[in-house]
């Protein structure tokens, strides 16, 4: 089965089981508006072509781990595109989760996103109990403290950000993570492919401050110049549009060199660059090419 | 070992491992803040007694799901406090952790602990793998949508708020599960158990409004009249304080009732009757004894 289509499935299973005609229904409308307004569904990729590159042995289990790394995600961006953080109206196109229910709708919606990645996961690995904790485990140490997504956020209020370690928690996390997933899904060791995650998901980052400073509102769905606004450190901002394109560049192929073999392995690298075009804004693909 | 030596023991070790020095100092000291100021450890005490009820045949596993409980309690009382819902500058006699540490940390440490709360779950039942999944999904059933504290919460922005229903899943979820994990913890059925906490849940809800009509801030820690100030439906105004302490003592002799005849039964039993009196305002104490 194509990738896409399992993720919409899992994504769709996960959101029936957190929804129900009994419960109050803002929250309801809510959460699913939060994980089917679009979205490139990058992370859950990720997982599920490292999982097939390693044999993809335990495919429920990728697809739940693919599913959790989606639906945190998710969580993040509603938290953070909250007042008191980014105060973003906007997002993937749409109205964000605050902006079209209120605040705390958009704080609940967060907090039942990621108890809903965790529960997925228990559930779907029903058959693989042994793979329950470890992925719990690689889900939790990606979004938590001291060193996840949530740590990265909280580096945002501190008066010295290392932008290094800053980026490596708020975004790069979740690339490691969602490698590891799908490595241990299949029974490999996630070690291995942790380096592929960090070095796609300090380029992901790389793309992202470009594309705020030099896509459009259109391509990125929600408006650009949103970490000058934010006081937020921006790669490209402090660097340049040619030496962000430069280190774009090395940090693709730093990951594509990552790939261990494997029978998976050509298909794999060339997704990732693949991947790596996409995330550049259009008006600068020629200079990426 | 005393039950509430287990519980600070199991939340010292969880909150290590979300803490470093290498992380952003400030979320990391409002974790500590929201763990560690006091509170009555209720529902992780519920946890270890049904577990002990039953034997307590794997202990790690109780007190890991003891912690959880505790954890995400602390978490819905962060983000609970927000300006967004109640808007309470004290929580358990000292600054609620927004007002100390301010808004985006208050949003972020919820997350971290929500969590934290399912990472510990999976570490310390590494050796008794079995357990994990059942345990996340007894915690994420209390905690998540469609009926669990988030959805309790939810309900709280409807225009229709059916009593029973939001009482059920902002409060009694958390108690229900307690008793779920502590006998699962120790091979035994949930389903016997589940009624002791629903009760005490009920019981529990209907003294803690009790206590916002007449109660006294120091009692509390926080201030008296909240469900009012907040337009919160409160069983103790809608029914007056005779009925309600009338209501209290049917919900736990309920809950004694429902506990299933084990070899710890009687010690339970005692127990729930010791907390209930706790609970109930002191002004009012003789006409509830």
């Amino acid at each position: 089965m194509d990738l896409m289509n399992r993720i919409n499935r899992g994504l769709e299973k996960a959101i029936a089981h957190a929804t129900s005609t009994t419960q109050p229904p803002t929250i309801c409308a809510a959460v699913k508006h939060a994980v089917f307004s679009g979205g490139a569904r990058i992370r859950p990729r990720l997982t599920l072509a490292v999982a097939s590159a390693c044999g993809d042995t335990n495919p429920e289990a990728a697809d739940a781990a693919a599913v959790a790394f989606e639906l945190m995600h998710c969580a993040s961006l509603v938290h953070d595109d909250m007042p008191c953080f980014d105060n973003a109206g906007m997002r993937r196109g749409v109205p964000s989760i605050h902006a079209k229910f209120g605040e705390p709708i958009a704080l609940l919606t967060g907090d039942a996103l990621i108890v809903l990645a965790m529960e997925t996961i228990a559930r779907e690995c029903a058959l693989t109990p042994a793979l329950t904790s470890p992925l719990i485990a690689i889900v939790s140490r990606a979004v938590g403290t001291p060193h996840g997504i949530v740590a990265g956020q909280a580096w945002e209020i501190e008066d010295d950000i290392p932008l290094t370690e800053y980026h490596r928690a708020k975004t790069a996390s979740l690339f490691t993570g969602a490698c590891a997933a799908g490595a241990v899904s299949a029974g490999h060791d996630p070690q291995k492919w942790m380096s592929v995650g960090a070095a796609l998901g300090a380029a992901y980052q790389v793309a992202d401050d470009l594309r705020d400073i030099a896509g459009t509102a259109d391509e990125i769905g929600k408006p650009c110049g949103q970490d000058a606004a934010n006081h937020k450190p921006n790669y490209a901002e402090q660097n340049g549009v040619e030496a962000t394109l430069i280190r774009l560049k090395t940090l693709v192929g730093n990951a594509v060199d990552s790939v261990p073999e494997c029978p998976g392995a050509p298909m794999l690298r060339q997704m990732i660059e693949g991947e790596a075009i996409r995330l550049v804004p259009k008006k600068l693909a020629s200079f990426a090419a």
